[in-house]
């Protein structure tokens, strides 16, 4: 390791926050419309900011959100990395939850405030501050090439086809993604397994308007009715998903493996406590981690029907709606869940309303080898960035570019993520903490160098 | 009857049509905190307009939105008549769905369009008009008092209190109120029977945050499911309302008026073209009509949860709510069904989240007699302002006043609505028949006549 790249890095530290800050000010919400032109300056400015690092560094089409492409200049003889990132964000609703603004970032406690600080600018951030650290002492080891994506939050729409026409360009030994946490603060983590996602929404409409309900009521259908008998029907008395061959792929869990998650330090009670939160809830016969990692669900994320303002308003909606997404894993399909699960509501709704459904997302579930060469160099990696052996987890979210890398590019991927479990990514106040990304970059740049070992 | 009067409303059509468009431009939205403003405008207008026609009127303050009391000259000898009705409206949403504004108001296809035209700022104008039309002629033939409130579509809220503390300036020999419906057009009806009201709302919440749906999905409660399961609950497979209790006092229809209601000329086919509906949906046994007048309900208003926006945002929320209605028939009471609902749903909602209710309205059912004195007086009125003889109808909708009425002064209410059962009250594009503004008016002024021989 070139150490004169760790000094670099360390004496960069408030450079480094105020390069995130710039970063997080963005409003990158890819799921809005009228976010679209954020969406590209954000591409575009992160595409500048690789640049002066020295990379050759584009932003390029896919039809919808601009990738952001950049590679160093590669040289024969080295291994070559493929780091995916996503600089898209969720939407930061609701509101006026948030202490401060979602895209005013701003530093208390150790940790930066903004929507996508954990998720994912930050990660990818701390990556793009460790290649400027090498960059600026001698060049990167590896040969290096970046794609990161602003439609990850939208479920990657036009990534697929984007990484099919730029096989040669994306090439590479093997991947790498800072998209996940550390296991808790001062246990950094290696992943091995992700969930995969469904994510669909159904739309139950009967009259065309909305009705009086005293005039009306009793003799018409009533679609919000009918939306929550249909979704009420989604889970069996145990909590089980009740929709037919569900969980026919599933894989079981191995002994060693469970025995294995017993033995994390999981601090269920501080966990449930920074979600105010009594007691967990979910399958019978798992535990918290368990049933986060390693079993599937389905959870409605929203629902919207006739009056939602202050007071009454007595009417008979004319439709109701529903967001539902299911969380798979291996080896669950999701277009078998996304099948049976549009079948069966359809198969279950009464005539006399009409259901329609919109698909928003799927992605498969991710379950990679805990051994082997790179498992260990990842591992010295954060060893070194975070002075703690990384521990090996799987998470409960879904990145869908895993399965699509393995698929088109055929090399594995390295989950190394900085994250905390309390940065409430998706949430009002995400955070990333300004040690992760210390650490991170530092871990980033650790990795590097071991890969070139590789 | 002084046929002057009729001369003196027919001379005035275009002036009428003028003074309703100037009334329903106000925006006297009660269940919206931001237009208290608008409110208490709406009343101050329509005392000035009732002034002007010789009443003494004026605001008189409730602790909510005001009311408007107005009086011509009581003279002893002559019956007393308690003229009530209300101008406040509903919400307009959805807006987009309105083809004019629903606060400029619009004439076309002979009738005007505007939130409240039928419900019921069209109603009370006929009076307004009817009364000045007397007063310019000689003076009204009885002692008149009217009571018209802004608070009715928020369920009168301040009303009982007022009444009860104003019962000697209110005392009356009866009671008359517009608004409510002709049967079909030119099919005029005296109104015997309304159903009550309760109207909750029920919110359920989990965690203090909405959260990522993959790393918590499946560990903890979701409020959004455990809302659908539990208002799921409300209705058995037979669509009958699934609360103790609900049906205890439910007083059945006799053969009678079974029978009468199957004679009237209700065209089920044309009435669902107007909903854009193949079929009708209800209780198993009643007809269409018996179902709407006679029979209780239980129905979703208005559901929120978690993301409502563009696509996905994956995310178990944080809370949960659902507005909630039922209508109420002879004898059910709405203190005890409203009581049975909330102990019902926190009973069968699981303990690992947190269930809340709050009340936005009650209102009792109401049956008078179809016989006596009074209601061959207002037959008469409604035959000679319309034309055609009218027929005895229960509705669907409730005017909570009406028990209020009875129980606080003592007297019964006669209920001679101008609306037609298509003007799409509580919905986007509500209208009011030009024809049935005018004849209306007239039937008005042919009532006060024959009141005065009462």
């Amino acid at each position: 390791m070139n150490e004169q790249v760790l000094r670099t890095i360390d004496s960069r530290r408030d450079a480094s926050v105020s390069g995130l800050k710039q970063f997080l000010s963005i409003p990158s919400v890819s799921t809005k419309p009228d976010h679209a032109a954020d969406v590209r300056r954000c591409a575009e400015w992160l595409a500048g900011q690789l640049k002066s690092s020295g990379l050759a560094a584009e932003m390029r089409e896919t039809g919808g959100h601009p990738v952001v492409l950049a590679k160093n200049t590669h040289k024969p003889g080295r291994p070559t990395v493929l780091l995916y990132g996503h600089y898209d964000v969720q939407p930061p609703e609701p509101l006026d939850k948030w202490v401060t603004k979602p895209f005013e970032p701003a530093v208390r406690d150790g940790a930066i405030y903004a929507r996508g600080a954990a998720d994912d600018k930050g990660q990818v951030w701390a990556h793009a501050e460790a290649i400027a650290a090498w960059q600026k002492n001698g060049g990167l080891p590896i040969n290096l090439t970046m794609l990161i994506e602003g439609e990850e939050e939208i479920g990657s729409e036009n990534l697929e086809r984007f990484v099919r026409e730029n096989r040669e360009t994306l090439k590479a030994d093997i991947a790498v993604i800072s998209d996940t946490n550390q296991f808790a603060r001062g246990v950094p983590a290696i992943t091995y397994g992700l969930r995969g996602l469904v994510y669909c929404e159904v739309f139950i409409t009967a009259a065309d308007h909305d009705t009086h309900s005293g005039l009306y009521g009793g003799s018409i259908p009533n679609p919000a009715n009918v939306l929550v008998e249909l979704l009420a029907t989604l889970h069996d008395r145990d909590g089980r998903v009740n929709i037919p061959g569900f969980y026919d792929d599933v894989q079981s869990l191995d002994a060693e493996e469970r025995d294995a998650w017993r033995k994390l330090p999981f601090d269920e009670a501080s966990w449930l406590k920074d979600l105010k939160l009594d007691q967990t809830f979910g399958e019978a016969g798992y535990t918290t981690l368990e049933r986060r990692w390693a079993r599937p669900t389905c959870d409605i994320n929203g629902l919207t029907s006739g009056y939602q303002g202050h007071g009454a308003k007595t009417i008979i909606p004319s439709t109701a709606s529903a967001k539902v997404s299911m969380r798979l894993v291996p080896n669950q399909d999701p277009m078998k869940i996304v099948t049976s699960f549009e079948r069966t509501l359809r198969e279950r709704c009464p005539k006399m309303v009409k259901i329609e459904f919109a698909r928003h997302g799927l992605a498969g579930p991710v379950l990679v080898s805990r051994e082997g060469k790179a498992m260990r160099l990842a591992a010295e990696a954060l060893t070194e960035g975070f002075g703690a052996a990384p521990t090996l987890i799987r998470e409960g979210g879904s990145i869908p570019v895993v399965a699509l890398i393995k698929s088109t590019l055929g090399i594995d991927t390295l989950l190394i993520g900085f994250g905390l479990p309390d940065d409430r990514v998706h949430s009002p106040n995400e955070k990333f903490d300004l040690d992760a990304l210390h650490k991170g970059t530092r871990t980033a740049a650790v990795l590097y160098a071991k890969l070139a070992e590789w």
